[in-house]
């Protein structure tokens, strides 16, 4: 779904017209050793908080070089303040969510060890390189920032005021109903359980916490990366910025 | 987001209460070698057209087997009548799709071959086996009918009456309110791109057809197997089995 090619590069380099922004090696040998670009190619460049600017490869080598950075081509655009919070699954289905939630338009990912979290442990660098790589991608101009792993009951004792968390449980029905009636705020978190499901004393805390409201997926099983795409496709039609 | 651990297996078989079925190899390989199951042990089964059934492993070894199957345990469900339409893609991401339309209630999987589309070709069986996992792991008692590849032109000329298509195009805004201001009908079908998206005749072709109506998928580009889990999504929840 995306349209012409276009090179499209993170930099964490706050951005303007006129700045020099060095290349990480990893950087260069992606433009010139995979992309082929030469010097006095244009590629687009943006921050993860100014925009996205023109940016023209100044100098390159294998190992290094600088880009020119030229005008704004488009306006920084922050998702909605929402966060997804997930238990890290299977690698592969982690990269997944990861690389979904950034392209659908999460503001900050929440990893979160549940009862029957399998993972003890995440990479959270490469889970960041996964954000990163996807916003590249999906023509975004905001890299969601994704979290250490935290047990979730930390997480909710922890809780900001405020913040509404959605819980997709399963066996529910009428997803779309309880959207449309969820209480008024600016601030939301969708929380996908583990591949086992919530333990049934989580369940019964969600349940009695005055923050949370579960929304339905439907009436088949879903895996939970595919209970993450979903549910955030349907915050994002009904709350967030595709209405 | 699967409930307690629970042996489902797709068989080819009309299935009833007294009915014995035979077990392929690779059947008697999975429940005997990778699930450890014995003589005796309990499945569910289901075959797709009359629900789920109780069934007892009444002989097994490592080439093949018998189950006699017992009482029905869940009715037989036909998820709406909905078609998805694909360009494949990289082969994972193409068994994503494959994973995603049957968890989230198509009923029919076509994948079709657009002007940029770089598979010439699909390997059918593999992925009608990807939709059969798919629906024992989500609980289905449904399985999809994957189609051969066929050229999407030829698709849109011998198109049925009276099915609509939704064509998730890029850059539009207001999924919502376009979904939920459709003509009725019960027959949909759901076109997601490929990749490098459609080309410009493909494009001004699908705005012309009467029975196309474009819906938008949010302001960020979404990779082909997003897409596809969204615009499933947001037609469950609106119009399908999910409201």
């Amino acid at each position: 779904m995306s349209g012409r090619p276009k090179i499209r590069l993170f930099v964490d380099h706050a951005l303007a017209p006129g700045e020099r922004v060095g290349l990480s090696r990893d950087q260069a040998h992606y433009l010139t050793g995979v992309m082929r670009l030469g010097e006095g190619a244009e590629i687009a460049v943006f921050d993860g908080r100014s925009g996205e600017f023109r940016a023209v490869l100044a100098e390159a080598s294998k190992r290094g070089g600088t880009l020119e950075v030229q005008e704004q081509t488009a306006p920084f655009r922050a998702p909605p303040d929402l966060w997804l919070l997930f238990a890290p699954i299977k690698k592969a289905r982690t990269d997944f969510i990861v690389e979904k939630a950034t392209e659908l338009g999460a503001a900050r990912i929440c990893p979160v060890q549940t009862e029957f979290t399998n993972a003890e442990r995440i990479r959270r660098d490469r889970l960041q390189a996964h954000a990163i790589e996807a916003a590249e991608q999906c023509g975004g101009t905001y890299v969601p920032e994704v979290d250490e792993l935290v047990p979730l009951s930390e997480m909710l004792g922890n809780w900001p005021e405020g913040r509404r968390l959605l819980f997709a449980d399963e066996g529910l029905s009428g997803a779309a109903a309880a959207l449309s009636e969820l209480p008024a705020s600016d601030q939301w978190a969708i929380l996908i359980g583990p591949e086992g499901g919530f333990s049934p004393a989580e369940r019964e805390r969600l349940a009695s916490l005055p923050f949370v409201s579960a929304i339905s997926l439907g009436p088949r099983i879903l895996r939970a990366d595919t209970a993450a795409v979903a549910a955030l496709t349907l915050f994002q039609a009904s709350h967030g910025d595709w209405a």
